[in-house]
C-alpha cells in the first residue's frame, strides 16, 4: 500500500478522489488537508482516520483535537513539513488558487509521487516546477480532464508528438456577437452549457481564460512550443483533448464528462477501474469542431501570447490580474468587457518585473492583485 | 538491420511497404513475392537486389533468370521453405485472396515478425492462425487502417478493453433506400466515396461486406467476443476506428486516409515515421456518427452473426461465396440485392460441413466456390 496525502480533500476532486481510493487496496489515506470545510472534513477523518490533518485556519485545530486527539495536526507554516514526512509517498495536490502553488512545489522536491489538479501552480509557476521534477525525475501527472486526455493519448511517446489539440466547450458565448459581450451580465457567464463548475471558473470559461490557463498549463506539462498548441472548440465536450504524432495519426481521448475518470486514471494508470457510465458515439450523433474567434475571446489570445513569451513568466500576471478581475464582475463592479481590458493593461504595466523565484511568487500575485485592484478602482473613478 | 520478405510486393501495399522501408535503415528487403505484375516485379528487383524472388507463375522464372542470374527463386511448392528460410526475420502478407493463407500459417509457425495484410487470413482461419500465434508467441501486426488504428489504441492495454468501436464509411449506398436496391448497378457501386481500391473490395464496400469481414478478422485479431465490436457508421471516414476502456474512456485513432501510415505503424513500431499530410478538426468541422442499417447491409448482420457462431468458421463460406457473387455481379451475371440471397443460402446449406484443418481451407474454399457457381446458375435457370 502506498501512502496519500490529499490537499483538498473536501473539495470536489478530493471526495472524489476518496471514493475512488476507498474502493480499492492500492493506497492507504495518510493524510488530508482542508481550508474551510470543517464539517466536510470531520466526516472524513471519522471514516479514513488519518495519520496526519493540515487545517488551513488554526481555529479549527482545537476543535478537532478535542475529537481526535491522536492525530498529527498541521497548520500553514507546516505545510512543507507534512508533505515531507518519509512516510507520505503519494501527493494529490487540489488545494485551490494560488495556496497550491507551493505545495506543488515541496511535493516534487521531496520527490513524492505526484498528481496535480490546483491550475494555478503550473500557470504561475510552470517553469520553475517542471524544472524541478526534470532535475528530480518526478513526473507530474494531471488531474484536469483535458490534460488527463492529452496524457493518456501520449502515453509515453513524448517524443513523436508534433502537436495537442486542446479542446474547448467555447462557454456560453461561443455564438454571442462580439458587440453584445459589453451587456453579457454575471447570470448570463455563470450558465454554462456542459459543466457545472464553481462561480470562477465557470467565468473563466465564459471568457475563455480558463482555456488560456490550460495552453500555458499543458505547455509546460508536456514541454512544447506555443506553435504545438491547437485550440479547438468542440462544443459537445466529449473529446477531452488528442495529441498529433509527427506521422500524422492523431490520437483523441474521449468520455462523457465526469472528473472520476482522470482522478482514477492519476491514481491507477496505467490500470483502468471500471466506471459504468459510458458514451456512445451514435446517441451523440455528430462531433463538432470549429476555431475559436480569438477577436472575442482575447484573453485565451492573450494567455497563448504569453505562453509564447514563456520566460516572462506572465502566466502570474494572468492569474493574478484575472481573479481579481473575476471577483469585481461577480460583485457587478465591472462589465464583462472590462475583464481582458484590464488584464491587458496589467500585463503591458508589470510585463518585465516579475521575478522567477518560488518563494516570491505570493507576493508578487499579492502586489499584482493590489495593482489590478487599483486599476479597476481609477477606471471606475474612485 | 532485420530481413524482410514481402509478399505481394507489386501490390499496392507492398510498393508502400517498400518505399517506405527504402527511406529507413531499419530492414534489409531479402525477398520478394508477387503474383502476375513482371514489369513491375522486374523494376523492383533492379531495385532491391532482393536474394530471393517467389513467382506465383513458374513461367516467369525462364524470364527473371536471364535477367537476374544470381537470385534464388521459388515457385508455388517451394514458398513454405522461403518462409522458413532462417534468414527471414520479418514476413510482410500483403498477398491478395486466399492465396495469402498458407503464407500467413508458415510465418506465424516459423515463428517469424509478421505483420498481415492479407484479409482472407484472418476471415478464412482467423482460430487457427490466433492459436498458433498464442502458441508460437507470434504477434500477428495488423496493417489494414481500421485495425491499425485498433492496435494502435489498445497500444499493449488489452486487459482493459471493454469493446471496440469499427467504423465504416458506409459506402456509396448508406442513404439509398432498400427498396432502390435491386437496381443498384455495377457502375453505382464501384464509385466509392472515399477510398480508391480495387473492384472486388470496392463491392464489398458498397454491400459492406467488407466491414462484415473487418468485424471477423478483429474478432479474432483482438481476442473479442463478438458483442465486444460495434460497428459505427461515420462517413467522413477519418476516424479508423476507436477502443472503448472499461473506465469509460475512448481512444480513437484519426488520420487522413493513407495506407503509408498503419504500414510505417506496423513495420517502425512504437516508433512513428514523419509524414507531411495532417488532418485538420476545424478544416473537417464535424465528424458523424449513425447505427448501420442491417436490414439494408444484410452481409454485414451475416458476418456479426457468423463471429457470433465463431466455432464453425462461417467466415470461410463467407469469404468463398461472397467472392463468387461480387464476380458474377461484375459480370452483370446476377442483381446487387442477390449477392447476400446467395450467400445466405451457401450458409444454410454448408454451415456445418466445415473442418477447422488449415490445409483443409483451400480445398474447402474451392468446393464452396463451386457451389455457390451451381447455386446462382439454378437460380438463373440455367
Amino acid at each position: 500500500m502506498e501512502n496519500i496525502l490529499i490537499l483538498g480533500s473536501t473539495g470536489s476532486i478530493g471526495q472524489n478522489a476518496i471514493e475512488i481510493i476507498k474502493k480499492g487496496s492500492k493506497y492507504n489515506i495518510i493524510g488530508i488537508a482542508f481550508n474551510k470545510n470543517i464539517s466536510k472534513a470531520i466526516e472524513q477523518i471519522k471514516l479514513l482516520k488519518p495519520k496526519y490533518v493540515y487545517v488551513a485556519k488554526a481555529d479549527y485545530i482545537e476543535q478537532l483535537k478535542q475529537l481526535f486527539p491522536t492525530i498529527k495536526y498541521f497548520t500553514q507554516d507546516a505545510l512543507v513539513d507534512l508533505i515531507a514526512k518519509s512516510d507520505v509517498d503519494f501527493v494529490i495536490n487540489a488545494f485551490v488558487g494560488s495556496a497550491g502553488i507551493l505545495p506543488s512545489y515541496y511535493a516534487i522536491y521531496y520527490k513524492k509521487k505526484f498528481a496535480l489538479a490546483n491550475k494555478e501552480s503550473l500557470v504561475v509557476a510552470g517553469k520553475i516546477l517542471t524544472d524541478l521534477a526534470k532535475k528530480n525525475n518526478i513526473e507530474i501527472i494531471p488531474i484536469d480532464s483535458e490534460h488527463s486526455a492529452i496524457y493518456q493519448c501520449l502515453d509515453g511517446k513524448r517524443q513523436y508528438l508534433n502537436k495537442i489539440i486542446l479542446t474547448a466547450s467555447g462557454g456560453p458565448f461561443r455564438q454571442t456577437d462580439k458587440e453584445q459581450f459589453a451587456n453579457i451580465t454575471k447570470e448570463m457567464a455563470l450558465h454554462h452549457p456542459k459543466w457545472n463548475m464553481g462561480a470562477k471558473i465557470t467565468i473563466d470559461s465564459a471568457t475563455m481564460m480558463n482555456k488560456g490557463f490550460e495552453v500555458i498549463e499543458a505547455g509546460w506539462l508536456f514541454d512544447l512550443e506555443s506553435h504545438q498548441i491547437e485550440v479547438v472548440v468542440h462544443k459537445e465536450c466529449v473529446m477531452h483533448s488528442a495529441v498529433e504524432f509527427i506521422d500524422g495519426s492523431i490520437i483523441a481521448q474521449m468520455a462523457l464528462p465526469d472528473m472520476k475518470l482522470p482522478i482514477a486514471y492519476a491514481l491507477y494508470k496505467p490500470h483502468r477501474i471500471e466506471f459504468k457510465n459510458k458514451l456512445s458515439f451514435v446517441d451523440i450523433g455528430s462531433l463538432t469542431f470549429e476555431k475559436p474567434d480569438l477577436e472575442k475571446f482575447e484573453l485565451l489570445a492573450l494567455a497563448q501570447e504569453a505562453f509564447r513569451k514563456k520566460d516572462k513568466n506572465l502566466g502570474l500576471l494572468l492569474n493574478a490580474a484575472d481573479e481579481v478581475c473575476v471577483e469585481h464582475f461577480l460583485e457587478n463592479k465591472i462589465k464583462f468587457t472590462d475583464i481582458p481590458k484590464i488584464i491587458k493593461q496589467i500585463i503591458v504595466d508589470f510585463e518585465d518585473n516579475l521575478s522567477n523565484n518560488i518563494f516570491e511568487l505570493q507576493a508578487q500575485t499579492q502586489m499584482i492583485k493590489t495593482q489590478t485592484i487599483k486599476l479597476i478602482e481609477k477606471t471606475r473613478g474612485f
